[in-house]
């Protein structure tokens, strides 16, 4: 279940970064998080939380619990 | 902005724990958290992970991402 939740998180935020053609690169810039935590959030291997799930979502302009829906 | 995603996950949590008539107590139960800490979740004061938001989410037999809207 906890690995679960991670792998969602990190397919749901790769997919939303590349629809908006955004580079690991670019989402570390505007977040302020490093490009290889981002790479293995995507990976799902990171247990993030509240405050790094917020950073990311306002990095994508979008809300945190757009980050955690298994689907549209 | 860290701060506010704290206080909306908490506030969400309650609100969805007394709707469904369940104590503090009885969360800390079937999540295998301490009651301690799901007070301090709700009071806005955790910067929670993914792996304890899925084990609330689970307890209370909704999805991770519903605790995480800030309105319904």
């Amino acid at each position: 279940m906890e690995k679960d939740i991670r792998i969602i998180f990190g397919k749901r935020l790769k997919m939303i970064r590349l629809s908006q053609n955004i580079s690991q690169e670019e989402l570390a810039f505007r977040s302020g998080l490093h490009r290889t935590y981002i790479s293995s959030v995507e990976r799902g291997e990171r247990n993030i939380s509240l405050a790094n799930i917020a950073k990311l979502a306002k990095a994508l302009k979008t809300e945190p619990y757009i980050l955690l829906r298994g689907k549209d």
